[in-house]
C-alpha cells in the first residue's frame, strides 16, 4: 500500500518520430519499458497528417496504462529549437518550423517535450546504456539519416539554438554528394541509409554487368536500399560487397574527424546501419586508432546498448526531467 | 598608496610557442599588455633547445619588469594535457610526450599553465575580444597548423584528455591529401599555410607555363610560401588566383560543417591566412549561410580582435585563473 501523501511516480509517454517510422511505449524512470514498444509505418504525408496519426498512438497507448499517463516525450529525427517545441527543419519529414510540442499538447492535453532523436538516444545511452560512467561521449547513429549528440565534461551540449550535435552534416569530401539537407559533402550524404541507397542504384546503372541479379532486381522493382545491399553484401557479391567496404571506410574518417574535433572518452555507434553492417564498428575502430592524434586516438568504441527503443526511451527521460524541475519540491 | 593588506595584482606572463615563432609579453588582468611584445624564430631544434630558448625570453621579459613576475602562461601549437603541462603531440614542432610545464617550472622556478594555442586564442577572444557576450562560439585559427577551439553553453570544451577542439583535424576529404598529423584529408591538409604552401608547389610543378614567374621564382628558391601565393594572387596571377579561391571554397566548407555540428551564435576566424586573405571569411560566411541547415545557418562570423597576441594573452589568462583558484580567500 503506496505511503499517504507520497504521489505515484509519474507515468511518461516516450515516442521516436523518424523519417519512416513511428514508435512509441510507457516508460519507467530507470528507462525500462512498462509497455511493449508500438511500432508502425507513418504517411509522411505532412505536419497535420503526422501529428494526428501520433495523436492515435498517444491514445492508443494511454488507453492502455492503468494509470493517467502525465507527460509525453518526442525524439524527432529533425533540429528542434528544445524551448519551443519546434521542429525547425527535418529534411527526411520534408518540414520546417512545425510547432509540434504546442500541436501535440492541443491534441494530447498533456504537456509535451520536443527532442532531436540522437539527443534522445544520447540521453538513454548515457543514463541507462553503453555511454554509463563517462563524462564525454560521442554518439553518431547511421540509419536513414545520420544524427549524434556529444556529452562534453558531462553535460550534453545544446548549442546557441539547440542544434548542437548534427553531425551527419559536418563535412566527410568537401564539394561532394549532395544532402538532403542544403549542403553537399556532408558524412550523411555518404553513409545514411538513403545515401547507400542512392550509390547502390548508380552503382547498378553504372555498372549493370558487374551487378549481380540480386541488386539488379531488387533495383527493377525499387527496392534498392541499404538493407538490400547489406544482404548481397553477405551473399558475397562484389558490388555490394564494394559499397558496403567504402561505406564503412567513409564511416570511420568521418566519425574519426570528429573524435579528434571533441576528444571523446567513449563513442557509441547505433543506427540501423551500424547494427546491420557489423564492418561499421570495426571501420571506426581501426581509423580512430590510426587517424587520430593523440590522446584523442584512445577512445574507447561501442555498439550502443539499448537498441531501437533508446530515442523513446531518451525522450520520456527529458520529459520526465522537465516534469520534476517544473513541481516545487 | 596601496591600502595595507593588499596584495598588488600577480604580473603575469604571456607566452606564445607555435610552429616557428615564439613570442612572449606581461599582460594585465584586462588582457592589456603590460609590455610590447616581444617575437622571433626559434630553433624548432627538438625540446630542450626550445626550452632554454623560453626561458632566455622569460629571463628577459622578467628583467625588464618592476616586480616579480609570478606565474608563466604558455600557449602551444600542441594537443596538450592541461592538468600536468604535458605536450602530448605537437605536429609542427615535431614533438611528443614532452613535459613541457615541468621543464619550464624547473628552468624558471615559476608556476606554468601551459594551454593548447588555439584554446588560449579562445580564451582571449571571448573574454576580451570577438567573442564577447555569446555563450556559444566556434574560434578557428588557420596560421601554419589550423586549431580552433569551441564554447558551448557557457564553457570552454576540454574533452576527455584535454584535446577537445582539434578541429583543424575534422575531415574535409576523406582519403585525401596527407595530413601532418597521422591522418588524411584533415581540414589543415588543405587550409594550413603549410598545406597552401604544398599545394602551390604541385601546382607550379604540375603546370610550369601556366604558372607565373613570381610563383615559379619563389619556388626556384624555395620561397613558395602561403604569403607568396597571396601576394601573387594580389597581382593578379592566375595560378596564384585559383589557388586562393581553392582554398577559401575549402576553408568555407569546413567551417560550415563545424558550425552544423556545434551550432554557435558566432564564428570567429583568425591565423594568418585569414588575416592574409579577405576570401576566407566571406567563403565562410557564403558557406555558413547556405551550406548549413537552420537554425545553424544563422550563426555570425567575425574576425577576431585581437591580432596576433591572442594567444599569449589568453595564457596569460589561464595563468591567473590558475593562480586564483590556487590562493584560498
Amino acid at each position: 500500500m503506496a505511503a499517504a501523501g507520497v504521489p505515484p511516480t509519474p507515468l511518461v509517454l516516450g515516442l521516436d518520430l523518424g523519417g519512416t517510422n513511428l514508435s512509441g511505449a510507457l516508460v519507467a524512470s530507470d528507462g525500462r519499458l512498462l509497455t511493449p514498444p508500438i511500432r508502425r509505418r507513418h504517411s509522411n504525408g505532412g505536419p497535420d497528417a503526422v501529428v494526428s496519426e501520433i495523436g492515435e498512438m498517444v491514445v492508443s497507448i494511454c488507453s492502455r496504462a492503468k494509470r493517467p499517463v502525465t507527460a509525453v516525450g518526442i525524439g524527432v529525427a529533425a533540429q528542434v529549437e528544445e524551448g519551443s517545441g519546434v521542429v525547425a527543419f527535418a529534411p527526411n519529414l520534408r518540414w520546417s518550423n512545425v510547432a509540434l510540442g504546442t500541436a501535440l499538447r492541443d491534441r494530447t492535453g498533456l504537456p509535451v517535450a520536443v527532442v532531436n532523436d540522437a539527443r534522445a538516444a544520447t540521453v538513454a545511452e548515457w543514463r541507462f546504456g553503453a555511454g554509463r560512467g563517462v563524462s564525454d561521449l560521442l554518439l553518431v547513429f547511421a540509419g536513414t539519416g545520420v544524427g549524434g549528440s556529444v556529452v562534453s565534461g558531462g553535460r550534453l551540449l545544446l548549442g546557441d539554438r539547440g542544434a548542437s550535435g548534427e553531425v551527419g552534416h559536418s563535412i566527410l569530401i568537401a564539394g561532394g554528394r549532395k544532402c538532403r539537407c542544403p549542403g553537399r559533402g556532408c558524412l550523411e550524404a555518404y553513409v545514411g541509409g538513403w545515401a547507400i541507397a542512392e550509390r547502390a542504384r548508380e552503382a547498378v546503372d553504372e555498372a549493370p554487368t558487374e551487378a549481380s541479379s540480386v541488386l539488379r532486381e531488387a533495383e527493377a522493382v525499387g527496392n534498392l536500399d541499404a538493407a538490400a545491399v547489406g544482404r548481397a553484401a553477405r551473399t558475397g557479391d562484389p558490388l555490394a560487397v564494394r559499397i558496403v567496404e567504402e561505406t564503412a571506410g567513409w564511416f570511420g574518417q568521418g566519425v574519426a574527424g570528429l573524435v579528434n574535433a571533441y576528444n571523446p572518452a567513449r563513442v557509441v555507434l547505433g543506427g540501423g546501419v551500424v547494427q546491420g553492417w557489423p564492418e561499421m564498428l570495426v571501420a571506426v575502430e581501426q581509423a580512430v586508432r590510426t587517424h587520430c592524434q593523440p590522446p584523442a586516438a584512445g577512445a574507447e568504441v561501442r555498439r550502443v546498448a539499448l537498441g531501437a527503443e533508446a530515442v523513446l526511451v531518451g525522450a520520456a527521460a527529458v520529459a520526465r526531467d522537465r516534469l520534476t524541475a517544473a513541481v516545487p519540491t
